[in-house]
């Protein structure tokens, strides 16, 4: 999909990204975690079009969260080496998983879910487990005992997988580091009963925190967030939505974007505009004010908007909108949304 | 779209429609708010199969949020009395309304949008009036200056528009009355100044309380959230979402399915499992324990989650599926989503 229109012709809300920016963030994870050390994860933009981007600078495997992300980048021929990072016991699903032209890697935690992946046809896997997060993931003693487990159904296991999500977004880099190497301490523990050449973890928040990873799983750092941008990583942001001001109240001292619940994820809280204050979000609205007793913008205003988590707020929209210099250089469709 | 399955054959996670509890809904609603007494807001489920139910009971005239909605309620037939409830000043996108196969009305409410809509040749329009929401709508005494303005510029100005979005969700049933009628006093004065037929106003929260609108702009009744299901207004929750535990850790005492924040809007705060606490969401998870010592539920069962917000949840969704009798009787394609 490639539709050239400028930044004011844009229909809002619309989902923009800093092409700049995004080149940055890509750049800099691949001078850090060059090649297959970096295995991004597609959840936070499903957009095949970044992926390309991705591959071409380096990175061959992707994490997928979904069945759909899955397929879609084996259609799209990146599928070197998917690894679908969720555990998932849909039959018809697994299949169609198995069947696809990639070289394609499921987590399993149970004697269930490598039941399910064996039964459908699937070759290879990863054990998740568990390192703190209260998610997915058998216990690190556990490990062992279901990779032998999935071996005896014919799998071939690949070795381990397991994310630290609750230690990513912690603000102190010292507790950072110092909790991923308690968690990873957890997963060697499990490697060890499980052997492999992968052990898959982090995330965007401890991609240079993670020592013992073999690959890192991260997502955000491509297009950031405001949850995100408060920590001490080199990314920047380089998503936002593009809002119109509809309506103006110059007696209570507000505005109103045409942007709200439908096109930004709330669950990391409300979003950012620069030198303004967020009042809430209603489905298609947001309420702000100015700071520093600067004026309202006037109706028609176009305002960027910053969303609080990258992940939700993509699944919400249809195409992404690349923008350099100020004019729209390239339209992307999310296109691996859904289930 | 009809699609019969099984409700065990579903892909996880997948939006249900209760169809006896949304048949209940719509029918108590038609009995109370017959005909044009109320006029259906279509982004509480941006389903066009839902509105032919809606249009069916006897509700002639429907409300937007989008100029998508208005669209495809026309290409579906259902343009008898099209509402646009929110200020849009694209051009492009208000000549299209102007030339749909539909009576089209937008909302205006200062001098940008009334000449937006005349230039891109609208025929119809309400006044938006501020009735204490902190959102869109001009000041009450600034309406009948508006109406002149719009009348001067073409428009048929047919009444005046203005949400109490501030007390729908009230609690106290006289308070909640109290200040609705508080609205309404500034949306008569603003009437006085504008004339016309309309006065459209209120939600699923006022539907019985506000006695001055010619018609209740009612939207989540039809398929209900756990927020609006803590009133006492007698709509029952409709909509939930179908996951499936994919993972147990028995030795912390809780479970995950299959649905998380790409699947439930968040706004509201966490959704609701009965028998269940929630303790927190993920973008493809929901991880939660039992109460009373209920065992926890093995991998592979089906858990209904009910959101705490119905409009961002389904805006997530690309079908629904109704259920009647444990069987999917139905699958509504969510049509009319984006922008």
């Amino acid at each position: 999909m490639k539709v050239h229109e400028t930044l004011d012709s844009l229909i809002t809300p619309a989902l923009l990204v800093d092409g700049d920016v995004l080149e940055h963030n890509l750049t800099t994870m691949a001078m850090a975690l060059p090649g297959a050390r970096c295995r991004p994860h597609i959840k936070a933009h499903k957009t095949t079009e970044l992926a390309r981007r991705q591959r071409a600078i380096g990175h061959v495997g992707f994490t997928c969260a979904t069945t759909r992300e899955m397929v879609g980048l084996a259609a799209a021929g990146l599928g070197d080496d998917l690894l679908l990072a969720n555990e998932v016991l849909d039959t018809k699903l697994l299949s169609v998983l198995a069947n696809l032209d990639a070289r394609v890697t499921v987590a399993v935690d149970s004697e269930s879910t490598i039941e399910a992946a064996a039964r459908a046809g699937l070759k290879e896997c990863l054990i998740d487990v568990n390192v703190g997060l209260p998610r997915c993931g058998c216990l690190p003693d556990d490990a062992g005992r279901l990779a032998d487990l999935a071996r005896a159904r014919g799998l071939e296991v690949r070795g381990v997988m397991g994310y630290e999500g609750h230690v990513v977004g912690l603000a102190d880099r010292v507790e950072r580091e110092h909790q991923t190497a308690e968690c990873m301490a957890q997963l060697a523990r499990a490697h060890l009963g499980v052997g492999g050449d992968v052990i898959s973890a982090g995330g965007t928040g401890t991609f240079d925190c993670n020592h013992f990873a073999t690959e890192i799983q991260a997502g955000s750092y491509a297009l950031m967030d405001t949850t995100y941008g408060a920590l001490d990583i080199p990314f920047q942001r380089a998503l936002s939505v593009l809002a119109t001001v509809v309506s103006v109240n110059a007696r209570d001292g507000y505005v109103v974007a045409d942007c709200g619940l439908k096109s930004l994820g709330m669950d990391h809280g409300n979003p950012s505009i620069d030198g303004a204050t967020v009042w809430f979000c209603s489905d298609e609205h947001t309420t702000f004010s100015t700071d520093d007793a600067a004026p309202l913008p006037d109706v028609g205003t176009r305002v960027q908007v910053w969303p609080a988590h990258v992940d939700p707020t993509v699944a919400y929209h249809e195409r992404m909108h690349v923008v350099e210099g100020g004019a729209v250089v390239d339209t992307w469709a999310v296109d691996l949304r859904g289930w």
